[in-house]
């Protein structure tokens, strides 16, 4: 670590889609150069979340292919495009995030604004310092939202996912009710063994209706849908008058089918939910403030249990195990573990 | 008009509904009796809306059943059921509306709260008097949301209707780019000899991309969607980023269905509108402010054209007569042509 710049190899491997829908390749590409107020960063892991299967189906963000997918992850600092601020970050340990359209995560190395990287605490490791942005901001907006809405309590229908496990500890700490939705029956005592006071099977025959008595008595008028697709009319029905659903994830697959004469007659609507085009409407001030808070929860509320860490090469297993049980735990990509010598020596 | 009070009949004629959907009786029953903050207006005149058809469906407001129907009219009050606010309109012409779960206008006579009746210019007549609310003040309220919004132009699909037309002219005082969508071609040019600039017939093949182009071109990001059902997807995948779909009737009679990934990708959002629920979340200083507004429009842009008058005992005729062709113009139900000297003497 004496000399200030490590020499570069100037091909990499990573992860590439051609198409949406289509395979996934290991391409042996070239390193990117990072422009002035971009960094390089050399990663050193990256998760599989939903917004990724979302985004490899072609669904939730603009991408130019072929595109490297992966939209968070952590790494170290290696060479800065010019500018003070990205100067400043080189050899820092880093949670990131693409460019807007540009390529992200699964990859040896990325280049992305400096402002799309966030230095993490020393107490953070590599692998939950890569599930630092997403989900904990994501829960961090949901909680902005309801309190800022004046929303009383809220209803979260992928609870068992890190991220529903995540919210769960979160809301416990702001002191919001919180209405979790499982499919699966085992699934209750879990949540309730993780510290959740109400969880509903959407299986259970009485759902619909144990919803609407449950969302009325507690006031929980903020609605957070990451199934959409059927499920979304029968929570749009469920909810109290005035109520807003946040379109959020897509898991369902399904368009949503809606009664407009709900909507009306009942006030309700129907808002979709991304992070980027949140935090897009804020100040940097609100931005900054809203880092500075998702940074201080991070080692205590924040943290995502994982199930399995694995190579890039073996992406297309890791996405097919993470899709088969998403409870059971983030699958986390490990660029390091990649056969980098091959290419580098 | 020496005595302060006209002697009251104690029954009067009115147009009941015994359940959603159901025929419409011309039943006799007693004349209602004001509460304190109440007053009782002799019915003048009352229109027939989309939202009174809506009503009459079930799919708009709560109702208990059998209720009178007519969402809004004009009249004289002749009685007080006490307070300060109740005495002073006594004699006064007004335009009014029914209270929340309340009996309707479209009777002899209707009790309302005070708060729900406003005292009409001398100018404007009982006809034009009886459609002061609802449709001008719908309009109005989407020019207040477009501006407090900071929406740039917007689209209304319901444009040859009397609210599209009222929607025309005052959008051309306030200078905000209309998009209006027809489904006629001889609409076309009638509603340009009504002041509008764009005019886009829906059955065109090219619809959905001079809709999604213009909508780009102006900056068109709030639509006003009284049709829903299938529209609702077409408007939205044609509406640009970040667009507000305001769901304010429901023409089509159909569900919306909505891919998810629209809303979630594209920041768009679906809400439902009805008035009451809108002027609800208000000041009392906003809904008077806001009246007075409406006032001042009121000879000049906010007028309807009306195609005929009938009695109350043709309200099924009349209603058919409404559906059949809702751009001929506004059927008005006049009480006092009704047999009520049958009742009186």
């Amino acid at each position: 670590m004496k000399a200030k710049y490590v020499q570069l190899p100037e091909m990499m491997h990573a992860v590439r889609q051609h198409e949406a829908g289509g395979k996934l390749m290991i391409e042996s590409i070239p390193v990117p150069k990072p422009g002035p107020g971009e960094v390089l960063v050399k990663m050193a892991a990256a998760p599989i979340n939903p917004s990724d299967l979302a985004l490899l189906q072609g669904n939730y963000l603009a991408r130019n292919y072929p595109f490297i997918p992966g939209l968070e992850g952590s790494g170290v600092v290696i060479r800065s495009g010019g500018g003070l601020l990205s100067r400043l970050r080189v050899r820092k340990r880093v949670a990131c995030s693409p460019n807007p359209e540009g390529d992200g995560t699964w990859a040896q190395y990325m280049k992305t604004s400096v402002m799309r990287t966030v230095p993490l605490p020393s107490g953070v490791g590599s692998e939950q310092g890569a599930m630092m942005l997403v989900n904990p901001m994501t829960t961090m907006a949901f909680i902005q939202i309801a309190l800022k809405g004046g929303h009383k309590a809220m209803v979260n229908n992928a609870a068992a996912s890190a991220l529903g496990k995540m919210l769960i500890r979160l809301t416990n700490q702001h002191r919001i009710p919180l209405i979790n939705i499982v499919r699966k029956k085992e699934q209750v005592p879990e949540l309730k063994s993780e510290g959740a006071t109400y969880v509903l099977n959407s299986r259970d025959e009485s759902f619909a209706n144990d919803l609407q008595k449950l969302s009325v008595d507690l006031g929980a008028t903020l609605f957070l849908d990451a199934v959409t697709g059927k499920q979304t009319s029968i929570l749009l029905k469920a909810a109290p008058r005035g109520s807003t659903l946040l379109a959020y994830a897509r898991l369902s697959g399904d368009p949503i089918s809606v009664d407009p004469g709900i909507l009306i007659k009942e006030d309700k609507q129907i808002e979709g939910f991304q992070l980027g085009n949140w935090l897009h409407t804020k100040s940097i001030l609100y931005k900054l403030r809203f880092i500075r808070r998702v940074k201080k929860q991070l080692s205590a509320s924040l943290t995502s249990h994982i199930n399995r860490s694995m190579s890039l090469e073996e992406v297309e297993e890791a996405i097919s195990i993470y899709r088969e049980n998403m409870s059971a735990g983030k699958i986390i990509l490990l660029p390091e573990k990649s056969s980098i010598k091959d290419l580098s020596d």
